[in-house]
């Protein structure tokens, strides 16, 4: 299955195990992209007791579906939305957590241009609500992932009308916590968020 | 758009705002589905500043996609996939929430093959994470609607092997909390749970 959305992203079905999962070497997990890792990282939060964060399902927008006999119902129109939230939430240890995850190959800092205004919005919400709002970056060309609280996106979304359209990477490497190299899961981004808990 | 699961459960899109959603009195309230009048809850606890709480999009698998050239992504073959969560998840209050909503046509008691073991496993997790696990439970036929915590579908729920299989409408009244008919929202759920919270 090579489904990619319209902007060129690969698409990732966040229900379906992905190769990685299933194959317990540590080789196998060299080239996974960031939502692959993620998706990795909850399974293993989840089989260890230690959270219960999902990604939440692609919306889309059905239009048509098929009912043929003694199968089941096919969607034969559909069409991708955007979402009006992030992408991951869930608990870990009584506390509420909602992130987005985002690429950038650029090096010396992160485009605004990933995030989408509805996603700033509801982390504002999320952490009005006394959740814990974060937001995890990956600088691919670096290899380096970082958490930060979503209060540094904030605070560079807000003034970006008159300031600068993205976050430079020493701000986030400054005021986040970057994520080890790990090997199950290969990304754990709970520390990281354990670390940045710690500093508050 | 008339969409009907396989089993013949209405389709409703959470992402699209329901007639009655637009419609400002309560006369057009009446005849929601469970479904609709929840949706119609947390936009309005959204609006609110109440409460961040989202039906998660039901997952879809796809498995093939058209890209007319100028024209969004199509998905000409997709299928509706069992959810491994419950459908409603968010942060009230500093606390994580996770709840499922079902209806029953039975008047005596609420039958458990209205639940799916993932579910039912699912909330045992949050609960082990300290997250406010319930169930909304509604009887059509005699017009009401329960929040209960997860705790007591649970203790049915392990049982069923040896005893009933269904949870007795006089147990849910004791142990939960009857929704009132409100005006806005029309399901008052929050009120429910606040009341759960203080019985603890």
């Amino acid at each position: 299955m090579a489904i990619n959305y319209p902007n060129g992203q690969k698409f990732v079905d966040p229900n379906t195990p992905t190769k990685s999962t299933s194959q317990p070497t540590n080789q196998a997990k060299r080239g996974m992209t960031l939502e692959e890792e993620l998706n990795h990282a909850n399974a293993y939060y989840l089989a260890t007791d230690r959270a219960v964060i999902y990604k939440k399902p692609t919306p889309i927008q059905i239009v048509h579906v098929d009912y043929p006999a003694r199968s089941a119902a096919k969607i034969t129109e559909g069409y991708f939305r955007e979402a009006s939230t992030t992408d991951y939430n869930g608990v870990y240890n009584g506390k509420y957590i909602d992130f987005d995850a985002k690429e950038t190959a650029n090096k010396q800092s992160f485009p605004l241009k990933n995030v989408h205004a509805h996603q700033v919005e509801h982390l504002k919400r999320v952490q009005a609500q006394a959740g814990l709002a974060f937001m995890i970056i990956r600088f691919t060309s670096r290899q380096e992932t970082f958490a930060i609280w979503a209060d540094l996106l904030i605070q560079f979304w807000d003034q970006q009308q008159t300031q600068r359209k993205s976050i430079p990477y020493a701000e986030i490497a400054e005021n986040g916590v970057k994520i080890p190299f790990g090997l199950n899961p290969s990304l754990p981004y709970l520390d990281a968020i354990d670390l940045l808990l710690a500093q508050r």
